[in-house]
């Protein structure tokens, strides 16, 4: 309580929902209370209803943030013009400055597990996010942009797969963070661990 | 509880740790009450306090048992004979393998946060197998195997991240399973999406 109240109190939405997301992570969405979510923030539960309608309210609205970066950065120019190589390099670099930016969000929607409507929802969104890379490859593949390794499927899972890892590790003001969307779009396409020569 | 006791009940050992893995993974392990193991499992509470001591044991021998199969795989010849390149390649093959055989331990494995003690040493144990890939990646990068692109401990990470990743989409029975080793390992060495020509 003593810490609780000895933090600056915050009021505005925006930082509300960023000390949800906060206790989210750290307790785990279902472990968390209303109770929990305005001591941390350190206001009263009534003003902190007076901001959002409660706890599921405030999960949808930081997976509507992660996932509108996610889908702004399809309809960036770099992701529809382009040959199908050079757009999934751009959006491979994208999804992870996002990642950077967003950290706790995405972190967020990456653990959602589909418990509560909110969550279903974003998981259905994620699937359409995937299901356009997943054709982005596969339209590489045909342009013979891409060597025919694996099936376009898999590929496109094991990208997904590569490029949210980072959420497990990455911290903000890590040395390095600036190359990041660069080194881990290499790793996509060149191999994380390319042979020599 | 008609489900439950319609199920076959199972009495030794490793039927219920895998019970237990299920529910763990399924409501998550504070969620899960020795009440609910009992009852996935047909059996009294008693009878399974007869062969774990109670929760956080059954998360230990779980644990243990995914840990134990990754490490195993360090000890093999050809993890421990070659060219750092052809061990590393060794271990991601058999990093995929492991987890295919184990899918759920090594799920359990991965989703450890540290809230219990056998967690905080699930973790330490994980980030000594991390370190000994960081070890082999920095050896194949100074015996000139590998181009050198990102750091190695970065390199190791995304490695670790792409390996890992399989865990969330990988089910057993699936087509492609047999060549999944192989796909994975093409993948971390010579890219996801490789360039054609």
């Amino acid at each position: 309580m003593t810490t609780a109240r000895a933090r600056r109190a915050v009021h505005d939405r925006s930082s509300l929902l960023e000390v949800a997301v906060g206790e989210f992570i750290t307790r785990g969405y279902d472990a968390t209370s209303m109770e929990d979510l305005s001591r941390a923030a350190g206001i009263t539960k009534s003003s902190f209803y007076h901001h959002f309608a409660g706890k599921e309210a405030l999960l949808r609205a930081a997976l509507e943030r992660s996932l509108a970066g996610l889908f702004a950065l399809l309809e960036e120019p770099g992701a529809t013009d382009g040959t199908p190589l050079a757009r999934l390099r751009h959006i491979v670099r994208g999804q992870i400055a996002v990642l950077q930016r967003d950290l706790p969000y995405v972190t967020l929607l990456l653990r959602v597990r589909g418990n509560t409507e909110s969550e279903r929802w974003a998981l259905e969104q994620r699937r359409t996010f995937d299901a356009q890379i997943a054709t982005l490859v596969r339209e590489a593949v045909e342009a013979g942009e891409i060597r025919v390794g694996v099936e376009p499927a898999l590929a496109a899972r094991l990208l997904s797969g590569l490029v949210n890892s980072v959420v497990e590790w990455y911290r903000p003001g890590r040395p390095g963070a600036a190359q990041l969307p660069d080194d881990v779009a290499r790793a996509a396409f060149e191999g994380i661990l390319p042979a020599a020569g």
